[in-house]
């Protein structure tokens, strides 16, 4: 049997769009003389419709779209994904469904059962938990079909009480599918590898798992499909950031590799699954029994923040794996973003620093340099090499640029609120107006051509509040929300690796908001070494004060970051979405009440 | 047996002022010779705590408050509501759990069973359901205690499988107790006292439910807790949107009407009540067997959204009782940001308009006349009387106010924008620049005398996009954004009941933006009447358009404005925490993605 994988990237509630390419997949397929194409989760509507799912009508787009998909579902078997009514009225009114095209007909609908609530995810929002299981049967074999999250349990994530695998496993299937829409973060790869290798491990099948790619709003999926054997060795793993399609023959996946195995039949192997079942299995003894990976970390995880805990924190966050895979999930990001908004032109502005320089070098790989229009905005507070070192960067991207200083707005701020300030000394008020008037400025000239406003805040600002709202918090995407400053710089390092595209002096230079008399952002924050380490204690690690005071930080530091952190809740409340990297990024991932009043 | 209810509102994370709370309302009621008190849901942290329940030394916070308050629960029970560990490591980390204090010891830990994941509530983010249920027995009494939503299924709510009370009713208890956290929105009240009533008449048991009040960011706790006698009939409706206190003698409310029932023991009602569950109980017998109240309503409904379902839509939407309660929940949203926030003095833009005249009164009522500083920025395009309007406002509700005209500044932004801008027509890119110009003198005034900016947009206009992000959109709280226009005016003449407050001008003139010469909300937007009334039903009642064409709107009306929600997602997503009185209301509780393409 020959199984085609199709990992594709959708647009959601773009029923039209998301058939002709799931339709375009099967004839391909069909070409290649496949016999199965294998599809990822949700993909006639796109993943995360969210709060979409409780109207009526857009479940009804998702049934007449599978009748269109399913005319061309002939010859070849198509499994895709796709949410299912819960006909019983018990529990939600949804299953996350997966649905086996065939001849023209739906010849099976098999239900989600892990159904992941935390983070970005909503699950339980929405979808009943399946609470039936069986194998699907299909021109002669057995496939133990799951959706996503269902294999993120091997029996021991503390998050679920059940193991479909370990139902499924009792029919003896042939082979193990998974439809997935698994996002990226930088940890996720290790995690993803290190659990489809421990399934074709346990449960001795061959692993088919095909992800989604593409970004959705702030949520990025990575692709990155994979293939295991039999014997555990990872056959493909398919492109990153990318659409990409591939095929495989199950016969070929499933041949036992002599050495490590004698079984040869399939009933044998599940007899050898429960021996090994009943014996208790021991994920030691299952990772001792294959070679590793180059990869391969030698245990798995279930969560990505997991991932790194024990790790030197900075090394870890600027890791050059890290940092190219960031990159490349960042320009999918923006691209994405543009394309299914339907826009293709970006403005920012270019401070001279490194943040707005990395998006702008980030914007032009996305958008192409003419699709980008930059503006430069002195005040009296900036300094000379602000100006010239952005228009170094404009030159060295080629991007189209103007020079508009605020001081005439600004004087004239000043003069309206003459009235009402009088002669009270200049305050954090005097700053934001200088701000604001950028992003006043920026958002016209977005409305004016119809761009969109790119945001340059980074995680370490967006954590402490150190910014100002409709100032340079505003904006239509946040490319670097998710990255610590120090982040900032190891992703400006890797875009200058080949040529110096950025100039040096931006790397170089102290970080500074310029909204006073020669301000320095280590004037207000702690030194970013620091302050980015302790972030990531708190914000990914989710570690309380005791802890991280116990990890050698200053203790009136510690507080003072933490109350930071929680007391500027409202700020990020009204920020703009953040393309996530991490495995807790701001945004819908991380909900916290405003008014509260918890270390702040 | 005497059971004292304390209605308290909370500090979400403030755990020293919410156990002083506690402490004090235990000290009340071993004054009145209690031998009970309950509390509210999760009442030791506040609720809802969403995210810091992630954090472990937030959950150390909760257990080490128990333990103070357990010191006072020493001749007197306690029933409190906490987070409490699942120290099983299957499934989630937490259940959601109420404590019997006495003796200063925990006598006892029940869990709650039905987790509301919808609209604003993310419980299964957090908690694992009960998996055992057991009545708690306490000086010669069986408590079937239960928590919040654990009530809201009479075994026919399609949302959940299981049915707390009809474990718990095996046991025969002597009373329910309900410990919940049930926020406000103008249907809620109905739907509570039909679910109340109806378990007290299928259960043959007193109910005492004890709700929490105050706001939460955008949530609203509305209190009017209830305590039904075991013949259904409502024995008091304690207070809305105010702390409130009562005491209750159980023998009392456990006295059986002659006239309605024979029965006299509670062995005999049990029995009846199995009686009942055998021959199937029907709602209709229920409610058929004891007189209706005045505010009943005949039949009980699980959700807000089914009441007004069949009514007519603007009727329901500005009906009397409803418009009055809104303003209650309104006033107590206000004064509780500001007072959890630690602020005192708001500011807001007067425009002359309907909108910010209500927002303008009802921050009086929440914080004073004289904490609200109003500004009056009138542009080249406002008309005469908006100044006179505004001005007639501020001296009738005596507040500070200044006029501070943005013709300076608007003519600073578009000479500054001359060298990009050229000779390209006056367009929305100028409209927005003069909303903006006056949302930045707004966060000028606010953050140079420590103020809250109150915004004031409306539902209508949020649901359509007719506003301007960073401009009117601006702001930390939004007042009026879960109120359609025609509320708006309902409110508005709500306020005027007995004296003129807002000025009649303002409640007749036509609604304008004033942001171009002679410019109309309606050159953009159909009649109010028309437009809320559609809103409603793709808001509120998730219909679809062919339902709300079936309706007998204009097609071409229907597509426009459902494509105008949608599209504008991306501006909603931006704007501040929204004061939720209906049943769905923009912000958390209605989560969409931005990069789709569904009626759009």
């Amino acid at each position: 049997m020959k199984i085609f994988l199709a990992q594709q990237n959708y647009h959601i509630g773009n029923f039209e769009a998301n058939a002709i390419k799931i339709i375009k997949a099967i004839e391909q397929a069909k070409k290649e003389e496949a016999d199965l194409v294998l599809f990822s989760e949700l993909c006639i509507c796109g993943y995360p419709p969210r709060d979409f799912l409780e109207f009526e009508d857009f479940i009804n787009e998702c049934y007449k779209t599978i009748d269109i998909i399913k005319e061309h579902a002939d010859t070849i078997g198509v499994l895709i994904g796709s949410p299912a009514r819960n006909s019983l009225k018990a529990g939600k009114d949804l299953f996350n469904a997966a649905y086996l095209l065939y001849e023209k007909e739906i010849k099976a609908e098999i239900h989600k059962t892990l159904l992941p609530t935390y983070d970005v995810f909503d699950e339980n929002r929405y979808f009943e938990p399946a609470f039936e299981w069986k194998c699907i049967e299909f021109k002669g074999k057995k496939l133990a079909v799951t959706i996503c999250e269902d294999i993120w349990n091997l029996g021991d994530n503390p998050l679920y009480r059940v193991t479909p695998m370990e139902i499924l496993i009792k029919e003896q299937p042939d082979v193990m599918l998974n439809l997935s829409a698994s996002p990226y973060n930088y940890a996720a790869d290790v995690v993803r590898r290190s659990i489809m290798k421990a399934h074709t491990l346990k449960y001795g099948l061959p692993m088919l798992y095909c992800n989604t790619v593409g970004s959705q709003t702030e949520v990025v999926f990575d692709g990155g499909s994979l293939i295991y054997d039999i014997n555990g060795n990872l056959v493909k793993e398919m492109k990153y950031f990318q659409e990409d399609y591939a095929i495989f023959d199950l016969e070929i996946l499933s041949e036992q590799k002599k050495q490590t195995s004698q079984i040869t039949n399939s009933a044998d192997l599940a007899e050898a699954v429960t021996i090994n079942k009943d014996t208790g299995i021991n994920k030691d003894d299952v990772f001792l029994s294959s070679e590793k990976e180059s990869t391969w970390e030698g245990k798995y995880y279930y969560s990505a923040s997991e991932v790194g805990r024990d790790m030197d924190t900075l090394k870890y966050l600027t890791d050059d794996k890290n940092i190219q895979e960031i990159h490349d999930a960042l320009v999918l990001g923006i691209r994405d973003y543009f394309t299914k908004m339907g826009f293709t032109m970006a403005t920012l502005g270019a401070s001279g620093g490194i943040d707005s320089a990395v998006v702008q070098a980030l914007a032009v790989e996305a958008l192409g340099k003419e699709n980008v229009h930059v503006l430069l905005m002195p005040s009296e507070y900036s300094s000379s090499h602000s100006v010239s070192d952005a228009e170094k960067l404009c030159l060295n991207l080629g991007n189209r640029y103007n020079i508009i200083p605020i001081k005439d707005v600004y004087q004239g701020f000043l003069s309206t609120l003459k009235p009402i300030f009088k002669d009270l000394p200049f305050s954090v008020a005097e700053e934001n107006i200088q701000s604001r008037v950028r992003g006043n400025l920026l958002m016209a000239v977005a409305n004016k051509f119809g761009y969109i406003l790119l945001n340059t805040s980074n995680k370490s600002e967006l954590a402490t509040g150190y910014g100002t709202l409709y100032g340079d918090m505003a904006g239509g995407l946040s490319v670097l929300g998710d990255l610590y400053k120090m982040q900032v710089y190891a992703l400006a390092r890797y875009i200058n690796i080949k040529q110096e595209i950025i100039p040096r002096n931006i790397l170089e230079k102290a970080p500074s908001a310029e909204l006073r008399p020669n301000q320095k952002d280590s004037d207000s924050l702690p030194d970013y070494e620091i302050l980015d380490r302790l972030l990531f204690q708190y914000i990914e690690l989710r570690q309380g004060p005791k802890e991280i005071i116990a990890q050698g930080f200053d203790p009136t530091l510690v507080k003072r970051v933490l109350r930071l952190v929680n007391m500027n809740e409202y700020k990020r409340n009204q920020f703009c979405p953040i393309i996530r990297v991490s495995s807790k990024a701001f945004g819908v991932g991380r909900r916290l009440p405003i008014v509260a009043k918890y270390l702040s």
